[in-house]
């Protein structure tokens, strides 16, 4: 197997140039994606589809024209399966029915395996097909802490108090309900590894809603355990951890054993080259820059590649390219990568 | 006049124990304030009757003690009186139905006198006069790139898009808007000191949506300019700098001539006491801890009074209190501070 740029730079190998790629490359920005989107009548129904979900996850290797693909998927699927059904509201966000608020609620959450996942890993394997290695395929799961939010709130929050209430007022319920989580999440991304995904990232999107110490005692700590549990046995898949928000503890981010750090644009990136006890770094551009004109994205993509010089490092924005972005700028920012070398 | 505890603790004094007050203090959490709030058809209407706004800036230091009123009002009144119009949403927040997107937009845009807020000049007059100088009062505004953000994205928002799409396309644009809100900010400062208020705190609520170098650009300059003007005419008023998030900066924060970093409680308190350049820290409990019952609002309160002692302090959340909060859990939180010598 030929050793792609993606991984190279994971594993912390200088590169001759960044690789890229782009945080939600696959999905509303491509009116490619939209047309398969179109297809089905809810985002579920797309999302449970292999084939559809292999299609969207090939477009940006084709389109855009980045260093890997990411499998199409949700990090909620894992909620699901593990008896908690939630809807996606278009343009609102997930939304849970039921939340977990008491040692009761959990009698329904199960530890599953990933069969009860397996329109994701049949997707996995398909794309690998197709993919016929000509890009890494990326696998990815929400870190527990961020599930445990949803789970927990029941849909997307600016104080995210029911999540919290629970961990500050039954923290046995919540570190059991974390518990659960971390097992399937090893489960599953386990059985991703087998179908064939060539590196892994962990999402924490809700990370920075939790002081240092929080973030440590409810967050890290099951990260460190799904990370150390899969590099014992696949030593050789790069894990990503992308806690956002929490730049607070990035050398606590680096001690989980991860091999590259996600970071958001509210980093500085000496503060983060100094304080990641060597590992890669991804990010970390503002996805609203991208609304600017080329000038000033290629600006800013030189000043970010410069300050990552000699540091091992993916090009990548510090969060999901937002859908109100010019696909014509996405393609530039991969493009001002690819020339500088 | 008297010294207060606070305004001590603001100079960078020891004080026997740390001054505390709340972040919303005179707000939804109290039955009396809702009982106040009750008598007006909108949040607009109330907060231009000073009676109303003085009464409810009175409470929290009957019912609960605290070290300092806070003169009620809201950010968005500064936004209105340059030409603005807003709502209040309950429930939802501020709503603008015309937001500054162009040069053009500008032309309503005016640089106003202390005059068009006649009515919180006067709630800060009334006030001073009812407190009988028993303790003091904080007057404050929005740091001028939250109002920006509000005035250009027209609500909250999750990723503010629209704002930044203003900066990073039409940068003229927002330095001017920036630079009209710096200078409106300033004479409605001066204009609440002159009313009377022993102390001064901007909100910077919105800093954290930006990088290190973009909130140097577009906040902390127009932070600073405020700061420095109102220090050379009154160098005896204590200036606290919120910038909700931007802990990244908090070295630039101390460097903007305030006297007190207001902390949020995602940074851990050794990093922000090394990083003050000696400047007193207020904070930063997160709200959420006092959902929690007496035993862990203690430990929590205790936790944080130990982490700053020996260091110019003044207790208070990392954020507003949060409405569903119980009085009793915050009358709680603020005996632990007195008891705690």
């Amino acid at each position: 197997m030929q050793d792609f740029i993606l991984l190279q730079a994971a594993r912390g190998l200088t590169t001759s140039r960044p690789p890229v790629w782009i945080m939600r490359q696959a999905g509303r920005i491509l009116p490619e994606y939209r047309a398969v989107r179109a297809k089905f009548n809810g985002f579920k129904e797309f999302v449970k589809n292999p084939e559809a979900c292999c299609e969207v996850t090939l477009q940006p290797i084709n389109i855009l024209g980045v260093d890997a693909a990411i499998i199409f998927s949700d990090i909620l699927v894992v909620a699901e399966a593990m008896g908690l059904d939630y809807e996606m509201i278009e343009s609102k966000g997930p939304l849970f029915y039921k939340t977990i608020q008491n040692t009761n609620d959990l009698d329904t959450i199960k530890i599953v395996d990933a069969n009860s996942l397996h329109y994701v890993i049949e997707a996995i394997k398909l794309t690998k097909v197709k993919l016929l290695n000509t890009a890494p395929l990326i696998g990815f799961a929400g870190a527990p802490f961020t599930l445990f939010a949803y789970m927990t709130e029941g849909s997307s929050s600016k104080t995210f108090s029911k999540a919290k209430n629970l961990m500050f007022t039954r923290p046995d319920v919540a570190h059991e309900l974390l518990y659960r989580i971390t097992a399937t999440t090893i489960n599953y991304l386990e059985a991703q590894i087998l179908a064939g995904v060539d590196m892994i990232q962990l999402f924490d999107s809700w990370a920075g809603i939790l002081s240092p110490g929080n973030y440590q005692e409810f967050g890290l700590g099951y990260c460190a355990k799904i990370i150390t549990t899969l590099k014992q046995k696949f030593p050789h898949i790069p894990i990503t951890l992308f806690a956002k928000g929490a730049n607070h503890s990035i050398t606590d981010i680096a001690f989980t054993g991860c091999d590259v750090i996600g970071l958001d644009w509210t980093i500085s990136i000496p503060y983060a080259r100094l304080h990641s006890a060597g590992k890669a770094l991804q990010g970390n551009l503002d996805p609203c820059i991208l609304y600017g004109n080329k000038a000033f994205i290629q600006k800013n993509t030189i000043q970010l590649i410069e300050a990552m010089k000699g540091h091992p490092f993916i090009a990548n924005l510090g969060h999901g390219v937002y859908p109100d972005t010019h696909v014509d700028h996405i393609k530039y920012f991969i493009e001002c990568i690819m020339k500088n070398v």
